[in-house]
């Protein structure tokens, strides 16, 4: 794995929160009495929802579309998402001065396509499934010559979501006994397990994953690539399964993954929204979901929670 | 008025933050540069959603509460509310060890009740008008010997709410050219023009009302205490009119005050929930409302302004 000279080592990380530190938020970390004794645990929320475009995914992106060469940056950046990576795609575009093409399905919100364009990205609309995407994609980048940067299984994406981990931990005064982060494509998952083994050995990575799309449960059990049984959660972005490059890391940097149902999740994102004051989106509020299912387990730890974003669609709360 | 020994001066309000600081947060200061580039202005925003009990009125309930006599505190303390003040009331009584009587209407969500009865303090229901809400206090104070603190008509109040101000330009490296902050019965107002006055004295202050509860600006045209022409609006934090202690400093250090819609209300909230990823209750956003409604006014002006509080029923949101 390491033959491969873009895999994220300490250095590159470090490489990549250099590259990208001018055009992110360092986030701020917050606390909250009321959850901690809710929960038993005391937590220290990194608070990604107030990142650019509103998650994590700007850094990967950033990183990604930094980390181009000239000629490649003058080619344009081409990618599909429904959600946080085309935002985070078309704002790095934006940073480098480089066009984006984002591809996204003909049924997404009209804010997020909004927002895509408000960065003056180009978005090509195709039907929602992924064999559509891709070949839509694919027909761009025939057509403009763009670089793909594939939302989760790239080495400079995932070096840039490391990011935020390694902000927790040197930004944070405390050694954590865990750090969790939800997992999807396991982007975040693989960067954080790889910046904690790198600042802080000794703290376990512990992943939150909704029933309703529990690929990575099963994929961690096996070491395979594998597919939830079924797709239904209202955490909408952690629908889709592993790639090779995120699956590798995790195996090797990950203690487990918990499983959470939508219940839990809204219960979760709930109690967030109504003690801290702040707006998470759904598939953020899981880590904390499966900490409360957990208590005993997380009992008087020190445990770090990456809160990954807050773009929610406000006409469409679940409570 | 400065006759008055408890009148805020500037080493009264010193006096009081001092008091206040150990058991509240100094809450953050936010920028958004998406909120500027509607705006116009240069917006810092002045987290007192953030504070305890949701809400800036821990400030002056703790004031309240802190400045009593030993003898006093024995006696508990009471008071009648149906929001923030109740919970500060009940939080700054815990803080002292003194009890809390708290009078609420019968009609208060049950959630507001659990608070307050969370922090100990013993409820009394009443039906929800003025004259039943004062009759029963009184009758509470004639039964237990408690000691009245009113929500904001009380130089202690006052003083602690003029905390809020204070610390936002203490903690802001810009000299503001405006400070805005809503106007209810007026105790964050009145504060906030004295803390202005004497820690940013070329700052103006600017106070926000809802339409549909327009006292303050009637009685800072003729004066007097006015009653508004009819009591109809979402702020439901802001309902409520002047008393001689807030009208008189308000006369003397506000510099004026601007109406808005409930749809602008509405409107401003939606945005700083959006874009900011903060929740914000209807009345909290009234300032920012009359901002984005004279813009050319305040084009290009550093503006700080207060964001009263987060208490929301998030099953009961506007949108």
């Amino acid at each position: 794995m390491t033959d491969n000279p873009l895999y994220p080592t300490q250095a590159i990380i470090e490489a990549a929160h250099e590259r990208i530190l001018p055009h992110i938020h360092r986030t701020p970390i917050l606390t909250c009495q009321t959850l901690n004794e809710i929960s038993g645990a005391e937590i220290y929320f990194k608070c990604e929802n107030f990142q650019k475009i509103g998650a994590f995914k700007a850094r990967g992106g950033l990183n990604a579309g930094l980390s181009l060469s000239s000629i490649e940056q003058a080619r344009g950046i081409a990618t599909h998402s429904s959600g946080n990576h085309a935002q985070a795609i078309a704002y790095a575009a934006s940073v480098v001065g480089a066009k984006a093409y984002i591809v996204m399905p003909d049924n997404s919100p009209q804010v997020k396509v909004d927002a895509v364009q408000g960065y003056g990205a180009k978005v090509t609309f195709c039907k929602n499934t992924p064999e559509e995407r891709q070949s839509t994609v694919e027909e761009v980048i025939a057509k403009t010559g763009a670089v793909f940067v594939h939302p989760f299984n790239d080495y400079a994406v995932i070096a840039g979501q490391a990011t935020a981990a390694k902000e927790l931990i040197e930004d944070s005064s405390v050694v954590f006994d865990t750090i969790m982060a939800p997992v999807g494509g396991g982007g975040l998952l693989s960067g954080t397990g790889l910046a904690v083994r790198y600042y802080s050995p000794t703290t376990k990575v512990i992943a939150g994953e909704p029933e309703g799309a529990a690929d990575a449960i099963l994929s961690f059990k096996t070491g395979k690539i594998e597919k939830a049984p079924y797709v239904n959660t209202i955490a909408d972005g952690l629908l889709t399964y592993l790639g090779d490059k995120t699956l590798g890391i995790i195996l090797n940097h990950v203690e487990d993954i918990l499983t959470v149902s939508d219940t839990e999740i809204i219960a979760a994102m709930r109690l967030i929204w109504e003690r801290m004051k702040i707006i998470v989106e759904p598939s953020c509020a899981v880590p904390f979901a499966a900490l409360l299912k957990s208590k005993e387990r997380y009992a008087g730890q020190k445990v770090g929670i990456i809160l990954t974003g807050g773009n929610v669609d406000l006409g469409k709360l679940p409570f």
